[in-house]
This record gives structure tokens, C-alpha cells and sequence, in this order.
């Protein structure tokens, strides 16, 4: 922290309340979620995804998302948002009233039709429509790629494809672009090799990265990606998350060790991380499981 | 794979059968080590550690290791080795026909009088001596700085006390020096400023690393040292591995993510993934416990 100041500020977005708990088997009811998002409120966090508006008969861990905006008691310090996959979410969020949103498509085919029954073009055109439609709700937006470094189901994904689809966003001029290692591909130099790409074309500064665990490399393509000059991250507390429609799919980078490692890399994150650790307890025995990481012990005479 | 070659080229030395299996509350009959290092041989690994001459009572997870010299398959195009703590633990491994020694002196006073009962200036003097007797036995050696990050019980390390150590080391010429962040306290900046300070006094092609994962951060540093331009890594199949002084130290680097993480950026280590995989499921049957690492899948559509 030799030199605290904007371009030393990272900003992490959880998202455990969404992309966390969206993939748990057991069903929390919206006042529990709303408590919970009160909670990582406290911590510092400067940005909470609460959920989102889908088919609530094929994600019912979201049910509810509607009523979690009146059950939290709303900080002007944070930058709550929902994830929206179709015009009528997004006019749900704006109904809520939700300030924010983020609307993502897909650059696998296969994955794209998994998720949303749509091809790319297709879902790109309507996602394009969605972020004008925001705009026109005075929402703002995060514009994003799912699969942005590979998928699953089809390996590699071209380059172009990701760009087109954010060619068409920047159209739309959103205040974000977002890119989602959704199936946890991406490897810290297929991050970097991307991240100089992207950097010709958008600011870094308006650049989010949503990185999953899968194969153990979130942190290290979040630290290449850092040091690239990205300073906004998704992860979620617990390590919690997935993909409903992946076999396998392991969570998020987890907001404790996103917390860690940035800082131990010189950046401010300003987030409270014992009272993280906190909430990562309550909510395993929530969820009645053990969460994940387990190495990160405050009690530890040494926590750089 | 653009470009093989040399300097495309990573040298991946297997722990498993030392720093791994030192570490675990089984032990192993000096016949099933034997036969999992020519297991491991046969993956392609160009290095193995087999195990250590220290004091079999204080270890006895170590029990043997002058005898699976005699047992193995020995290879010529493997490095096999030995970690050595002292002057006996070095002539039993040269009178034991092993090529290679390993001595490490840690850079934190508190963890070296727990590992080896002595300061680090002793240990240092000592070490020296060693690898200077190693040299006069034709053995060739590795001499290296444990707690080289940071320290568990110290927290930092001051950096010039790591330059100290190495520089005795370099007036004994060994072939190769070591890097060990024994407690998992690295962090990807840490480590590049480490390496980009050695890179002015040792040939970054001599240089070894050995990661621990205690904070998840393990492959996040290994990136950054291949980017850097390290080549060398410890790693242990199933990511066993910790350290016996210190109390919930985790495994290493594991060998399959490391194998991952090192191919997917480009270059190559030559180990056959799916065989250290069944290596692994073994092992965790020998050991009777799941071993940590799930996610990689031999079974995914694709591992890139």
C-alpha cells in the first residue's frame, strides 16, 4: 500500500448472493437473503449482486429477487445490481427498482443454447436491445461475454466472436463490460493475451472480470489480470457458485482469497476481511455445509 | 506450444514421495514408496524427489529411504534426489548411490531452530559446509532457502537475509539453487520482486521453485515465475504435502494443476496428465483419503 489512490483501488463485486447461492440445493427465502446481503453490506463490499430475474420454476434459488430491494436496508455506498437474461427481467429489475443490471450472452453456441435456448446472434441482438432498454429505464449497466476464455463444451472461443459481441454492447455505450470465465477455461496467459486485446478497444477502467475456480486458477488469472490493469472482479464469499447448466462447474474465485490476494499485492480493496470470514461461517451453517476454504484462519499469527 | 524448445521447456520435480508423504499420517513401507516412484518415472517427469535422510524417529514417514535406492527401476533420464538436514543425512545419501541432494536453510530465525534446533547464521555455515562435502562425494546439489516469502511465525522475511543465504551458497557453485515458500505466504508480487532482485546475481535457468498452496495462492505464484522466466517447480501429485512444524501448513503445489496450468500458458513439461492422475486416485486409496484435488477431469469434454 505504498500508494493508496484510485489506480490502487480494486473494486470487488459479490455476487455469492446470485451466482453463489443460485447453485445451491437448498432454497434460502428472500428475507434470509436480504439479511445476508445487509450483511455483506457491512463488510466494505463495494458492489452486491442480489440476485436475478429469471424463470423462477427453473432457478428457484432466485425466487423472490423482486422482493429482496424492499428487505435491505439500502447503502448510497453500494452499487447493488441484478443479472437479467430477457427484456421482461430487465423490466421486472426496473419495476423493483433496482439501480443496476447486467446482461450477458454467451460466445459458445452450445453454451448459449443451454443457457438461454438462443444462438449467439440472436442473443446478441437481444442483448443489444436489453441495454438500450435499460438505458431508457434510466438503469445502468454491466455489458458482458460469458465464455469469454473457452467453454466447456467446445474448447476454445474465437477471439472475434468475443469481441463482435462487445463491439455490439459499446454500441450501447454501457458504464461496464464484463467478462465471465463462466466454466473456469480461462489460464493467466489466455487472460493476458485477451486483456491486450481489449485494451485497444475499451478502457480498463470499465472492465469487470467474473472468474470461476475450476480448475484452480482463479487467482492466478485474477492476479495476471490485475497486474494487467483490471481493478474490478466478481467472487463470491464461500467460494459458493457455478453454473446450473455445467456439469461440475466449480464457484467463483472466493471473496476471501480475492481479498488476500489483491492486497497482498499492494491494492486496496476496503473490505473487512474477518468480518467476511464471519459470514462465510454463518452461511455454511445456513446452507448446512462446510464451505471450501478452509485455509484462511484469522487466528493465524501471520495473515500478510 | 508455439515455439518449442529449451526455453519452452519446464522441468517439473515430483515431492510426493517426500514432501508429501513426510507429511501424512500413514506411513508407507519403503517397497510401496519404491513402487510409486517408478510410477511416477513413468509419467515423464523428469525429476523426483524420493525422499529424505533425516532422523527417523523425528520422521519416520521417511523410514527407509536408503533403501528405495536399491528398489526403484532407476532411470538415467531422471533426476532422482534427496533432501538432506546434516552431514549424516548427506553421507548416508552418497553412500546410498544417490546423485542429487537437496539442502535447504530457512530464512526465519523461529522456523529454523523448529526445523533444524539452530539459527540461521549456524544453519547457514552449516549448509555451506554440506554442499562444499556434497561436491568432494560427486554428488550434485540444490542449495536453497526455505521460508524465502515469508514465515508463519516471522511473517516477512527481509529479502537481503534470503540474498545472504544464497550468496554463501554461490561461492559452493551448485548446480541448481532453490526458492522454497515453505508456509504458502507468497504472493505473485512478492514473488516477481524476488525473482527480478535474483535475476541479477543467478541465472534464472538455475533457479527452482517450491510452492505451498496454504493460502490458495500457489498457482498464482508459479504463473508469475514462469512469466518471469523460472523453469523449474516443485509440485506434488495430489497436492500432499506441509510442512511437520507447522501447524496447518497445506499441501504443495499439485502436480496435475501445475502440469495444467504450465501447458495451457504454452509450454511444455513432457508429464502424461492422465497418468499422473491414476497415480493420484492410487495414492489416495493407499492413503485412504480423497485426495483435494476434484476438478480436473479426465472425462471433460475438453482440458485444454
Amino acid at each position: 500500500m505504498e500508494n493508496p489512490g484510485k489506480e490502487r483501488t480494486v473494486l470487488l463485486q459479490e455476487v455469492g448472493p446470485r451466482d453463489g447461492l443460485q447453485n445451491e440445493p437448498m432454497t434460502l427465502r428472500a428475507e434470509v437473503r436480504a439479511e445476508l446481503i445487509d450483511q455483506l453490506a457491512e463488510t466494505g463490499l463495494p458492489r452486491i449482486q442480489i440476485g436475478s430475474f429469471v424463470n423462477p420454476v427453473k432457478v428457484p434459488q432466485m425466487a423472490g429477487t423482486d422482493r429482496i430491494w424492499g428487505l435491505i436496508n439500502e447503502s448510497d455506498q453500494i452499487r447493488y445490481s441484478v443479472l437479467v437474461l430477457n427484456e421482461r427481467g430487465l423490466l421486472d429489475a426496473a419495476a423493483a427498482g433496482v439501480g443496476h443490471v447486467e446482461v450477458y450472452v454467451s460466445a459458445s453456441e452450445t453454451h448459449s443454447m443451454k443457457n438461454s435456448n438462443a444462438s449467439v446472434e440472436r442473443s446478441t441482438a437481444a442483448a443489444g436491445r436489453m441495454v438500450q432498454r435499460a438505458h431508457e429505464q434510466g438503469l445502468t449497466v454491466t455489458a458482458g461475454v460469458m465464455c469469454a476464455f473457452g467453454c466447456f463444451y467446445e474448447g476454445p472461443v474465437p477471439t472475434e466472436r468475443v469481441l463482435e459481441i462487445l463491439d455490439r454492447f459499446a454500441e450501447q455505450r454501457p458504464v461496464e463490460f464484463g467478462l465471465a470465465d463462466t466454466t473456469g477455461m480461462a489460464d493467466p496467459e489466455g487472460v493476458r493475451r485477451m486483456i491486450r486485446i481489449l485494451s485497444k478497444r475499451i478502457d480498463l477502467d470499465q472492465m469487470a472480470l467474473h472468474l470461476h475456480d475450476t480448475r484452480g486458477m482463479g487467482l492466478a488469472n485474477l492476479s495476471a489480470a490485475l497486474q494487467m490493469g483490471v481493478r474490478r472482479f466478481d467472487s463470491s464469499v464461500g467460494a459458493l457458485g457455478g453454473c446450473p447448466f455445467i456439469p461440475g462447474a466449480k464457484g467463483n474465485v472466493s471473496t476471501e482469497r480475492a481479498v488476500e490476494i489483491i492486497e497482498s499485492m499492494g491494492f486496496e480493496t476496503g473490505v473487512d476481511l474477518d468480518a467476511v470470514l464471519r459470514i462465510r461461517k454463518k452461511l455454511g451453517d445456513l446452507l448446512g455445509k462446510d464451505l471450501p476454504i478452509e485455509t484462511v484462519d484469522p487466528e493465524r499469527p501471520h495473515r500478510p
